[in-house]
């Protein structure tokens, strides 16, 4: 039965990086339609609930307005004076995406009771990775807003490579996921441009460039949040897979 | 002075990622000759101290026995019975690099002064990074054990991309370093073939390619320990650097 359930819902980068609960739900129950009293199926662990995308105290000034900006874009005014939805979406962001994986042959109960989301796993605000990912889906594209904590260190004083690699994978797959449902990274292809010192906050800025059959290819480019300075340009292949086998499934 | 200092030491990734504190003191004072009393100058933290390429409890079985491998052609017994260097050198690895470095206009005092290595900046052992890189001068290769904790979860179960590419770029910016002083990372192009489960001990196979000028590439295989079974493949670029600009030095 879990496994049933788990081989339909699992847009793995949609869950790990912020789908909203209430897709999930559908995603879960579109074909069975159960009703809502399958809570007990739940397949989400408690430590889902605190939403890693809200403001805390250690976002500098300039990550809260660049996060107010898009905010701002996700609830527009109509001509009547009635608020309605723009055309940005936030995602929400948790630190756990299912407690039922079971991975593979490696994955003991202990290590999958203790797994964190990568991007989440550090506990102290702003230590590691502040983010917030805004979706456009008329658009195809996807912005975040990313502050650089100081565990995140490469070259003295900088962000390390793998750290903007993660943030790329993280953002690039968001939207993938997001249009082309369950997907796992095949390739990334990351240009560095110019240092990213440890502190700043950044944009990501990805595009959908095309999708065939089972191919997603998604471009990103990494700016100061003026956008006057290029970082980083990336490009990213996604698959979509059967994610079965991640869960274990026996069916 | 201290900018002097910084600016002829640099190897970034080499200090980064586990060049030999001897090595480091002649490229310090490789010039100037300066007498052991300048120790006052020394531009390294405290942090230091702990050299986490040392085995420990959170390593498995199969980690250890990889490590004992290759930990074992470090020293090589002549036809007299005598022990002497083999073709492997183990690094060491530490959690900071320089305390003196300023980064750019973003990085506070604050900020610098907790600033800790992205792959050494968790402090329980076997949470995230556990891995030690082992270099062959002649060959012109290293070769990297790898242990991925549970806090480096991407899709459910398995090791993010992000997790993998930080290692790509620590083993193959070693390599880089090793062989051709201080350096960036420029572009990395990564192909995953095959999903890594949490928890699970791989090698990270880094070669030269080439060196052209200013730059050098490096090819990185990441598989199984028996090497049956590939994981991911990738090319990285490193391009040699005046680092002064890091360390924000003016003369």
């Amino acid at each position: 039965m879990l496994g049933h359930i788990a081989r339909r819902l699992c847009h793995l980068h949609q869950i790990s990086n912020g789908l909203r609960i209430s897709n999930l739900f559908q995603l879960l129950f579109k074909e069975t339609r159960r009703p809502v009293s399958t809570m007990s199926l739940w397949p989400f662990s408690a430590a889902m609930s605190r939403d890693f995308s809200q403001p805390n105290s250690s976002w500098s000034p300039e990550m809260r307005r660049v996060y107010d900006h898009y905010n701002a874009l996700c609830e527009v005014e109509t001509e009547n004076g009635e608020k309605t939805r723009g055309p940005w979406r936030k995602l929400p962001s948790y630190n756990r995406s299912l407690k039922y994986a079971t991975g593979g042959a490696y994955l003991s109960k202990l290590i999958q009771a203790k797994a964190r989301l990568f991007t989440r796993s550090v506990k102290e605000q702003g230590a590691a990775f502040e983010y917030v990912v805004f979706v456009n889906k008329e658009e195809k594209s996807c912005v975040c807003v990313f502050q650089a904590g100081h565990l995140l260190e490469g070259a003295p004083g900088h962000v390390h490579g793998g750290a903007i690699a993660t943030m790329i994978d993280t953002v690039t797959g968001t939207l993938a996921g997001y249009l082309s449902g369950p997907v796992m990274t095949a390739n990334l292809n990351i240009d560095y441009r110019s240092p990213m010192p440890l502190g700043s906050v950044v944009l990501f800025h990805s595009n959908l460039d095309r999708i065939e059959g089972r191919k997603t290819f998604v471009t990103c480019k990494v700016t100061s949040t003026d956008e006057s300075k290029l970082h980083t340009e990336a490009t990213a292949l996604f698959v979509s897979i059967n994610v079965g086998h991640l869960f274990g499934a026996r069916s």
